[in-house]
């Protein structure tokens, strides 16, 4: 329990200014950008350093307080909500770049820093930081790795994981733990880079990442395809895979989502179109010329009518931020927008684009689709009002059937928004039970008084009555 | 303990021909590549399918008898030597390559695959596994994911880690656990997968992977550039990777091992040069030719005085095999060979060659160097004769004055040969005393009657005093 001794225990660690417990703080950290119920914690605190972060993971060891570590909220599957009363720790003075090292290309970040502001100082240098979540103006590193995001990239260069050479952190016991490397290969120990990326803040609470950079691509071309059906649109993104071409960005709009992000952004899309695909190559000159040739060809061959490419800065920059306004144009159209991240291997976009359409009408619902068609990783968004009960209730029987239909085709419940709190108890229809139980033991060990963000990930199975390891 | 009753139960699951209990072939089983004592087990078992290999691991649970599980025992930190009276499973019959997606580009394969045998198959239908350890004509991939294992090129394309999709695999308990996906992107539950890939078989015994494929360069370029002195050899290998170069594969080879690897394999090395590296640019042609020129100007430029380029298949072959020749070629000239793989940041890689050098002499031992410098993964290889035992103590002290050379240059025990029986006893010099009772308590936990592959990876420590977990 947080009560007035470990208050002002808080205060001497961080001085007073950087503890919160104001209602409308506490309003403020009592949810994210999940659509689920929020929780009060009883406090927020904004550790500076490194001495003070573990300071307070020891003092919340001691006192059994729930931590929930949180970057800038902008989390899709409730993993930065808190526990009610319990605790959440805020990174953001924890923001410094800590190292750019040029020569043996790597970062070293505190987590707090903003995934654009590395990426725009890396690239000063000559570097590319490539995962590029949609969220990347706001969201920070360590939000990244906890939740091992992903980006409209991911298909050429992977997501955060890929990228993480190693960490520090703090485990549930305070106790500072150093894992991976700054070289590029590392065997040494346990793999606890790779199993503290996607922890959702869990097993540690993080102080220092190391992250992979490589060189800048030289050159990109971007282009929209324009459609006159969203099969022909899907079947294009399976083709162009199909031919051994891997483009940086390959991305799908429905016509839902067009005519939203028009009224939004007034970007000149064509809001007749059924579908669009944006796509980028990049690479070097010859590859990016030959690449973007072969792509348009593609294209037309399956079906586009029209294809645009940018010629300048500024028609490229016009793409991407049409494409990154999808979110926002389409959570203006109505109170509650459920944005879903149901992954499917790649060839079977065409199917899950179709079972999509199918889900909406069943359920007579309106699902806007768009996402990172080239990496299997759509991301169809409901458009509802959660206060309307009967028409939510239909909402979450559609969820179901997402998920369902992206199992039956090989895929996984999440591309990159992470398990949390709103996948938890889908979970066991992906891994199976076994899964479940391994994940536990090893959280219970790890975290023997459930301390770090309890009830995220592992949280629910209907095999309850089996359970053997805690939480 | 195995008694005759384990015996009489291993023989009906596996049937009698796949159960080993012969001296001889106990012997054969007792040690692995490593410079290590060997250890006897009792029993060596061959299953067939999957669920062979669960009986095997339950009734190795219901009895508490130690499994080492061992594909071709090429391991080179002791990985594969098993517990004094234990068990080997062995994967020879696990054999077969389930799935070649081509469309979603990944391989499904049981961990008994040799590895070169998945390359050869995937590269058929125009498709690349790029990790390539120097033992790949006879590793298996179930050994190259325990150990994580690297390559030639590891520089460009990265370790095993990074294309293990995901893994099927029975725990301590004998239940199975599935992770990861056949999707691009997975964010669903822990990444279990990144914590297996590189646990040496001490969490859970494999029997699926899933591996990631990538499509195959178009062109090729290898070179070997000729030095008078190793000094300039090691910066041009900075100096390659500071111009954003990248290549595929850079390696380097001391006088010592030129002189070696000619004895041997007469590929018509310049036997008085004092360093070579041997080189490959790939991808694109138009890229090729680019970085070809690049980097032929800088080695002449940091000091080369002759470059050779492959003109033909044979001579690329030419050049690979001679360098993948080289450990064999110095195993035959003195009775032990021993083979460190201590890492550091590739810019790093001048000042290590300089610090081997300088060790060589310190000691008065013979130490051949080659290996990665592309990334910073030096294989200094120590030529001694066990038997000596005022000798082997100078080797000792040797490899003690590499590991603190490598981590003093900011680098690793292990780049890519993992932590073993023959590191861990210096595992905390480099993570700390907690990062091993994380992994510790992370290990007890998962395999609490500690029958996994026991005395790995965490098995040593001087602080073992303070140890709260178990193993």
């Amino acid at each position: 329990m947080i009560n007035q001794s470990i208050l002002s225990e808080l205060k001497k660690i961080v001085g007073p200014e950087h503890l919160l417990t104001e209602l409308e703080d506490m309003h403020t950290y009592s949810y994210d950008a999940a659509v689920l119920d929020s929780q009060m914690p009883c406090a927020a605190v904004m550790p500076g350093n490194t001495r003070e972060v573990g300071k307070i993971v020891r003092l919340c060891h001691e006192n059994r307080i729930p931590i929930t570590i949180r970057g800038s909220g902008t989390n899709l599957s409730g993993g930065t909500i808190p526990e009610s009363c319990g605790m959440v720790l805020l990174t953001g003075r924890l923001n410094k770049i800590i190292e750019i090292n040029e020569q043996d290309m790597y970062a070293v970040v505190q987590p707090g820093v903003i995934t654009a502001t590395l990426a725009a100082a890396v690239e000063k240098r000559g570097l590319f930081y490539p995962p590029d979540p949609g969220s990347q103006a706001v969201s920070t590193l360590g939000g990244n790795v906890a939740e091992n995001a992903g980006g409209l990239r991911g298909l050429k260069y992977g997501v955060t994981k890929d990228y993480v050479m190693g960490l520090h952190f703090f485990d549930a016991q305070g106790r500072y733990v150093k894992t991976g490397s700054r070289t590029v290969k590392c065997a040494t120990g346990y793999n606890i880079t790779g199993l503290m990326t996607g922890s959702e803040g869990t097993l540690g609470i993080l102080d220092e990442i190391i992250l992979k950079l490589i060189p800048t691509p030289v050159a990109r071309q971007s282009m929209v395809a324009v459609y006159d059906t969203i099969d022909a649109a899907s079947e294009t993104v399976a083709a162009i895979i199909a031919a051994r071409i891997v483009p940086a960005t390959l991305e799908i709009l429905d016509n839902f989502t067009i005519r939203a992000v028009e009224d939004y952004s007034h970007a000149g899309l064509p809001v007749d179109a059924a579908a669009l695909l944006l796509i980028e190559v990049d690479g070097h000159p010859a590859v990016v010329a030959e690449e973007g040739e072969k792509v348009e060809t593609l294209c037309r061959k399956m079906g586009a009518k029209h294809i645009k490419r940018a010629e300048t800065d500024e028609e490229r920059e016009k793409i991407w931020s049409a494409r990154r306004s999808a979110l926002s144009a389409l959570a203006k159209l109505k109170p509650t927008l459920v944005l879903e991240d149901a992954t499917v291997p790649r060839s079977k976009i065409p199917e899950m684009v179709r079972a999509l359409q199918e889900i909406a009408k069943t359920y007579r619902i309106d699902i806007g689709t768009f996402g990172h068609a080239g990496d299997g990783n759509l991301h169809p968004t409901i458009l509802t009002d959660k206060r309307n009960t009967e028409e939510f209730k239909r909402v979450e029987e559609a969820i179901e059937a997402i998920f369902d239909k992206a199992l039956e085709l090989g895929g996984t419940l999440s591309g990159e928004h992470g398990t949390g709190i709103a996948k938890a108890p889908f979970l066991e229809k992906e891994t199976g039970f076994s899964s479940i139980l391994f994940s536990r033991q090893l959280r219970a060990a790890l975290d023997p008084h459930n301390i770090l963000n309890p009830g995220k990930i592992t949280g629910v199975s209907t095999n309850d009555k089996h359970q053997t390891g805690q939480n």
